[in-house]
């Protein structure tokens, strides 16, 4: 527990992915299995009966598995070990022909069956949210700056596509991991289900239909690819959030203040202070989710059947990342209900830069009636003037050097947003 | 240049990736633009067409680009000023209305366009090379390990499919993320296309037509997760090689021996020495790739319309991915193509063993017999003969405590190896 | 809380970084303040005595600060108000001059203060418990490897020195970074200490005084270096002990078991296993440790004179690695505790090898008796000899080739272990 | 070579860190290897100066060796092949004792050794520029920016100390570190010395000697803390700078422009731009380093006596990180030499302000005339009139809510600057 989880915890998630959360998913998977076992005359059928009855009312106290579970390195050791005790004479029945890392395993993606579609739910939330943003700031336009520069007009709808059209993408990418990572592990000790073959892969089947997972045949004790890659969509989702945070920043900044999105965090002495904490966080969300996917990559590298060096760091890894998503998932519908354009200080920037923005616009302007060498250097002294005083605009200079134009109508920067409005 | 390049670099994708390739990607970029604009009549045709004939034959030094590449902070400028250098009275109709980054962008994905299949062609050849020894060793008994301890016997096959399984993944994400990623940026200085509105859609498209690849709507000059999808990707090929690289390392030490696979490396001092250079390498690999697929999700915060930081990240990153993951293939195909089990050392492990792999096996055994609890006491008598003594077998063991059985018989290794067959 | 906090946790640090922990160092922080600025007839003492008074009894539930914490994206703002709330009418000279992250940092620095004698301590005795067995194992031979092969002999005192060796130079550091580390921060919102200028410097050196810690000149809010720095020397101590995990793992591996260390984990399946949880987990922690210091790095990028974004990823990151360096060395001396050679398998290795290892020794003793090259040239006779047999020795096939030495004698590996001894 | 090379590299540290200087390196590491042990009468002393000679002399091409290199995994095997090749007769005599391993890493220390002078004349040199800025511009008021808002006034001088102080630990820690980094390797096959004991001992003292290194006793073949170190110390030296490049970005943008540096790069669309090219490189370079650390940190899990897996690791990123730290202290200098404030910006900051920068400072004079509570809500008051009109300043609306102050006197920013003097 950290004293700022209101920002950068996850309460649902948190749930989601949490100690007690995990215990009742590998219950859950040890109540399929013998509830199928049971069913396919692999152990007796009370001895099921009765063990799927107990893994779905269990809960124990976390705490009170830490040490087995220290002890054995694998949380499943330690539920099974409460699962059996509660089953007592059926407790020969427990976790029949499976090895830990198998109810480790699928319970793991019993919690992320139930993640997924909540993260999935705040992406879709966000991207409409954004959506009505961007419709109703098509038109309106504000500068773009590249490399910390004011570069060109764009719009502020422009801008906001630009944030959504990776999370489509996102969406995309999760229905195609899903079906390589929601399968449970059923594989037995040595990946080979010899406990109880030659029907492993019946039970294997029924299980996994118990539960509505996928059940490949090769084993996945070993081959983390589909965590991994999980890994790195949640990385995705919150690079994507984290370059919102980081605009909204820049954004808000006191010098420019054209768009403000969240409640500031006020400063413990200066009163006139509005901290752009939630944008902040997306920042460090993102870049705490990406330093932890190479982290998950790491455990890729894992040695022969099972390896607990690497699987540990997947365990140490893979729920924040779950969490720091859903965090930065909800911080950015705060932002993004809340996003509003400030007029004002837009058209302030636009006329402090005196048409220094639309100077590309007018040598494409010119070039069309000159040569492109002589419009280029036109403009370039023009822009020459502009610089040189306080207060003449690229349109005033221009008027002079280049008469025949009509500046003042041609460098308006609403008139110069391209196709901003085709991204929309 | 390192040393060490012969193992850790890939001349192919070296050359793919290097600079005379990538200037040579963006000097096509410029001149599938120029032909498209003589085309649609936005550039004088005969401009288009002598931009187009220098850009295809205009081969500068990277070097001497270096200068001016530093400078700007970004290649793509230094290489349309060579192309305008090179273009005379034409120069002003060179990169007209695009910016750098479109041009250093699309140039990028002309290189991965060709890296990718020749990464693609060596995982199917691996897959390949994986498959036939996968047959080949089928039945062949070896033992499984998890978490670093002698666990149950497996076969060589299903060792090998293990291997494979991750590899068939790779190839369909490969396809699904292809789309998202062989698009070229064509978007102008705002990404509005300001100076080409409003017929820059018409142009985009008609370029990207010229080049075959895909044109999305909104620009990607800073929302970069195709780039970082791909470098996830890669990561996820060379973490699976590097798994197999752990394998082969530690079932080739001396004491084990089971497999062998690649020349080993030669000792300057201990001449008996057989070092497993390219499996130590694979996990090298990995681990590098591991570590910068980190850096590139770093390179998502990317700020407002362009971010020189955020892309220089990208641009000392991703090269030395795509390299890194044609050497792990290229090694890995040297290992898999004179993989071979040595039997006799499989079976001294065996031996070594005295049964105590087959205790699982025993349990389930005598489980059908007699009350499960009872069944496991039995074995777990039987495996504390086996540990006190220097000669004892679980077999034998098992033959004074339960000696209704065939032990001999039922422990052996190839009769315990379950479905392992059912994964080739 | 995860599951396998008996491993990777460690209560008692875990203690001195958590919230409950964090909140009482910044209150201690503001009550040596206020009884500084007392003292200094900067705010009334009946003000300050009952500010301190209050800051040092106060307790608040960390659950009742996390949601004004979260909204300030800084528990110390929340810690502050909390005090404030309870000073009533003296509220308004709490915290009277200084910033949020002053309170912050000097509270971190408090939490940081109790821990590291904590970890000093473990590695002190860490170091004395690995002392004292290499001392008992001094002239032990035990085999080297290099890259995962059988080289030449050493002792295990030896190995056991190697594993020592950074302990001392990691205690050194620590000394060396300690004055950089244990400073107050009291800059007041700017870092000018505007607020109480001209007497800023008096107050902070009277409360760095106070709380017995350093006090810079130059505010360090946004200069971090020495936080990574002891985040890099927390991934040191890790690091070291990864290695040592790696090594037991390596060595008590199933067919080598040559060390022991600590009590093996017991399988849900197969009741022969003894995992090596713990050295597994040294292994773990390392990687853990290595991933988060990368982004500790990450966090010097650090913009103005606050930066939440940056701050953020310390907080999230650093307690982290302090309880995983207590937990990795709570585990090392468990392991090194326990630490003990099994003789039988060591001889078994020797035995296996036949002289192999000998190879290097052979050549330099025939070396000081015939021309190098004919020397390597009949040890590789010899080499070649032991590799086509299976019985064959390298002692053997010299005696035959070079008739004139004492092989038996010149090639027992005790003999062969060089200056060994001198590391202990 | 990468086209960036002008910014991300560095010539004169490339040089000392590529492939011919680390040729270089170890064959004077051979070359001082034999002398000395012609000296001792442990090689015959014409051998000894034949080697020596050749050593010294030898120029091999890196190219030519590339390809035994990476067969050995090792670059020094190459070298020691192409060493022997050259001394005919006295092929024998060259590395004797040696293994690989001591000549790799006492090159690279050689390496290292002219590496640092370099880098910490430019850390001198860029401390000694920066000192002049700030006694420049030590009474300069500018504002602070404390989570991206406007603060409080601070001066250039203050900003710029807090820049410098990092680099005056970064020379501390550099001379605490070397010591233990600087120290030559040889130790023999396993680490005991064994092919020249007794006279081990003695032979490495007299190289180290003769190279002017250390000696340690325990070999570091296997732990790597002190490469580590040094990584973690180039990685702080880059993240202090990346933080100068951060702030040099953010006091450029267009709309603040209160700082200049360095001569910015060119759009290749829009003329008026003036792009930070390298403060953003010294960002990235900083990212760069920070995950390279964290790599280096993985290699520190080394196993046994020498592992080929993570000494590569090594070999790719410490290299990269000594580069990209010179070329970082080279862009900063030129960042430094250039920088330049332009008051009339700055001063615009305040004025747009409008004294809201001060509220702190009006808060703190008021509580010397009335209760803080009071002058609390005052200020606040105060602030609401300034926020709620376009042009009413705090100065104003406090002359009228206490007209007992001279408030447009209290209020100016250089009489706000607190102890912002003594940090120069």
């Amino acid at each position: 527990m950290m004293l700022t989880d209101g920002l950068f915890g996850d309460e649902e998630l948190g749930g989601v992915m949490g100690a007690s959360a995990q215990i009742a998913a590998m219950l859950l998977s040890e109540a399929a299995l013998a509830r199928v076992q049971g069913r396919l005359g692999i152990i007796p059928v009370d001895a099921a009966q009765a063990i799927a009855a107990k893994a779905e009312t269990l809960h124990p106290d976390p705490a009170s598995l830490t040490e087995a579970a220290g002890r054995a390195g694998i949380g499943a050791q330690a539920v099974v070990g409460a699962l059996k005790t509660a089953c007592g004479d059926h407790a020969g029945w427990v976790h029949f022909g499976a090895t830990s890392q198998d109810i480790q395993d699928t319970g793991l993606i019993l919690q992320l069956r139930e993640a997924l579609p909540i993260i999935e739910g705040r992406i879709r939330a966000l991207d409409d949210m954004l959506a009505a943003k961007a419709v109703e700031y098509a038109a309106l336009p504000v500068p773009a700056r590249t490399r910390f520069q004011l570069a060109a007009p764009t719009t502020l709808g422009a801008k906001i596509s630009v944030w959504r059209a990776p999370l489509t993408r996102h969406l995309d990418r999760l229905a195609e991991l899903r079906p390589r990572l929601l399968n449970i592990s059923f594989y037995g000790a040595a990946g080979t289900g010899a406990a109880l073959a030659p029907r492993m892969g019946e039970v294997r089947a029924a299980m996994a239909a118990e539960l509505d997972l996928g059940a490949p045949v090769v084993p996945w004790h070993a081959a983390r690819d589909a965590i991994v890659e999980l890994g790195g969509w949640l990385a995705l989702v919150t690079g994507s959030l984290g370059k919102i945070g980081a605009d909204l920043i820049l954004l808000g900044q006191s010098e420019i203040g054209e768009v403000s999105a969240g409640t500031g965090g006020g400063s413990s002495t200066m009163p006139q202070k509005s901290n752009p904490v939630a944008a902040e966080a997306l920042v460090s969300l993102a870049r705490l989710n990406a330093g932890a996917v190479g982290m998950l990559h790491q455990a890729m590298i894992h040695a022969q059947e099972r390896d607990g060096s690497a699987l540990a760091l997947e365990w140490q890894t893979l729920p924040g990342m779950v969490v720091r998503t859903g965090a930065a998932l909800r911080l950015a519908q705060d932002l993004a209900g809340t996003l509003a354009p400030c007029p004002a200080r837009i058209a302030a920037t636009f006329a402090n830069d005196r048409g220094a923005m639309l100077a590309e616009a007018a040598g494409f302007h010119l070039s069309r009636h000159m040569p492109r060498a002589e419009a280029l250097k036109l403009v370039s002294a023009a822009l020459a003037e502009v610089a040189a005083s306080e207060t003449e605009t690229l349109a005033g200079a221009l008027s002079r050097l280049a008469p025949d134009h009509d500046w003042a109508t041609i460098l308006i920067p609403v008139r110069n947003t391209g196709d901003a409005g085709s991204t929309i």
